[in-house]
């Protein structure tokens, strides 16, 4: 192995031009980036990068629109590295986006180093990681990996839209989904790099950070029917009001979630709310919120969850409104690979950076693989501030290049 | 004058099936009605009236697509009588229908009867009385008595279309809008019909009400700012989260709202909640709520409205939120003409309605007429368990019957 010559083919000022033309993509006016699942923006962002390495790579596509490429396709086993493309809505630009131009980075200079390596890197980039359109996450590494359902393609976007005609209207057949387009056995690992989204290495002065566990969440769709009535018109004490009890819920969430952080890892998020045909002169008789609950601890999450739908629905009760908790996602917490972490931190240390092994807070494509019994890590980039799913994301031209190198180093090193 | 003769022109089939045919026009699945203010389905209602009675009437339509039918144009004074076409999301089959087809069944029957009446009737259908669509009420009749504001015209609705563009996209042209389209000398009085949307009649066994004031609305945008943040990775306490800060609000602004309530005449309505960008994993940043105050009392309404403000903004501070409320409307309740209340119920007596006199609750286009100095009442329908603003909005054939009867004989009572 030879660690200066990977080190030289890393070029900070390539990917942060990547990283700006990247952003410009589906750009909203407060400078963040709106790229949903199965978009049109999302395809550009594809484009992009495959117009930025379309003469040296081997290219494929499967049918949800997952794309893999790589200079030895005729390598028996590879180990796929990267990311996902799509944003939340008014997202910022590092979110998936580094994670994809720092593997490009790596891959690209594993080829031009012409290391030896046991398994040639795959630059992997996967559709529709966030669940800001259909509530549903990692909807590309799920379909690539056979774990797709069809609840999920049923689920529907803001517009009524289901999944599985997102995928066709784009062009995508997503047809044998019990079938992963990916074939396990060439696998030899999966690698992730991921802006942090937390302020943990950035406390710390770490370079970069290398993922133990991946907290995953419990999902749960909420619909509070009460009454509609002219709000003029209908006494205080005759309503049934479903935004005043879904409100009370929020409330209600938010301090058993506060309350129950103090004691063990939980957050709990209502991040949307609907008053379905509300309007400013009427009571409104229907709002639908959305409630995300995580935790690196699976029992504690269980016990916070059955509190949660038990105050709600005395909430209910006591208010005379109808509830329906609907779960729309079901994920456990999960550890990476012990073998892909020991490797990831021999590989920090061999170029000087300063590390930390450390859980993550969102999920992630990794979890997929790593579920799917193959060996699986990921690469934290320090966010500054910790701020994500926020156009304000951001983090240094140090630490993008550090992710790179540590990267290229992990992928020469496995074995 | 000859009652029964006026009477025997009523015929409460034809107003049933006028009622069942507009309920068809942008009917839910539900099977309420949406047909909001300046959109192709109002339109679609006024051309479904003008069939009706387009070989009789002389018709008039101003710059803003308010319509006006007689069959005297060259009276120098007459009587208009009408109410609206528009609604909410998903509003019922009567808030505005019914008084335009009891009207019209009114002013038919006076001309039919051949009576001798000092003003000749106008039947009057005023565009967008419901403030569903951008916040704003009875914006047809206030235009048609020179009402109209700037801040009115500039105002958006979900999509973020403006009033004024929306008025020019279905082809009308809202210029000089301090200039009345109405001429007041011609206007000898307004007479509004309207479902009662309360329960007050129906309780007392009423067969009509008669409206003496008008409970209209002080309305707010209210603005909750806070940060983005991932879902999974921001722990419960270095959250701002907009979200549980408005939701927090929302709740006190019920219980200010339920407890005044008990001391005066106030009702309080949060009827829409936009969580801005949202998504089930992400911490939200902003969220917009409206707020709709309503009392026949001026000064304790002001007295609640401050107590209100006062909280939602220490709650702000308390979260560490930012707290913007933007006045989008201040009427001031209206009392209705007392010699036209007191012709209504002599009208009713002498069709033997029982009948009562009772405050509104609810903003109607009749408060701008009288606001204007012209001579104003209004005719309530009793409402089956006064349900309102929803499709399940119902009256009897009997209570529609003796509106028109009663509408009919004031009409020509008048002097």
């Amino acid at each position: 192995m030879t660690p200066n010559k990977l080190s030289e083919y890393i070029d900070v000022d390539r990917m942060q031009r990547r990283l700006d033309e990247l952003s410009e993509i589906a750009k909203t006016s407060d400078g963040g980036v709106t790229r949903l699942a199965y978009t049109e923006a999302e395809t550009e962002a594809y484009e992009y990068i495959l117009t930025e390495i379309s003469n040296e790579y081997d290219i494929t596509e499967d049918t949800v629109g997952n794309v893999f490429a790589t200079q030895q396709s005729d390598a028996a086993k590879s180990v796929l590295t990267g990311s996902h493309l799509d944003s939340v809505f008014n997202g910022g630009p590092l979110d998936g986006a580094l994670g994809v131009v720092v593997s490009l980075e790596a891959v690209n200079a594993v080829y031009r180093a012409d290391v030896d390596c046991a398994f040639p890197p795959t630059l992997a980039i996967f559709r529709g990681e966030e669940s800001a359109r259909f509530g549903h996450h990692t909807i590309g590494s799920r379909a690539a990996l056979g774990m797709l359902d069809i609840q999920t393609l049923a689920a529907t976007d803001q517009n009524g839209v289901p999944l599985w005609k997102a995928m066709q209207d784009i062009g995508f057949q997503p047809d044998n989904l019990s079938e992963p387009s990916i074939d396990f056995d060439s696998v030899a690992a999966f690698l992730e790099t991921h802006i942090e989204q937390g302020r943990v290495l950035e406390e710390h002065g770490d370079d970069l950070g290398i993922v133990s566990s991946i907290r995953a969440p419990v999902r749960y769709r909420v619909t509070v029917g009460g009454n509609y009535d002219h709000s003029g018109a209908t006494p205080m004490g005759l309503r049934q009001d479903a935004l005043t009890a879904a409100s009370e819920m929020v409330v209600a969430i938010e301090e058993i979630a506060e309350e129950a952080a103090a004691d063990g890892d939980i957050v709990g998020t209502v991040g949307t709310i609907t008053a379905v045909d509300g309007s400013i002169n009427q009571v409104c008789g229907r709002v639908e919120f959305s409630l995300d609950l995580r935790s690196n601890d699976i029992d504690y999450r269980d016990d916070v969850e059955s509190r949660l739908l038990e105050t709600i629905d005395a909430i209910a009760a006591s208010r005379g409104v109808t509830l329906e908790t609907e779960g729309i996602a079901r994920s456990d917490p999960v550890s990476l690979d012990d073998g892909i972490v020991a490797q990831l931190q021999s590989a920090a240390e061999s170029i000087g950076a300063k590390h930390r092994v450390l859980p993550s807070g969102g999920g992630h494509d990794a979890m997929n693989f790593e579920l799917n019994g193959i060996p699986t890590g990921m690469v934290f980039v320090p966010s500054i501030d910790g701020v994500s799913h926020n156009p304000d994301e951001e983090t240094t031209p140090e630490a993008i290049e550090g992710a790179a190198a540590g990267l290229a180093h992990s992928i020469v090193a496995l074995e």
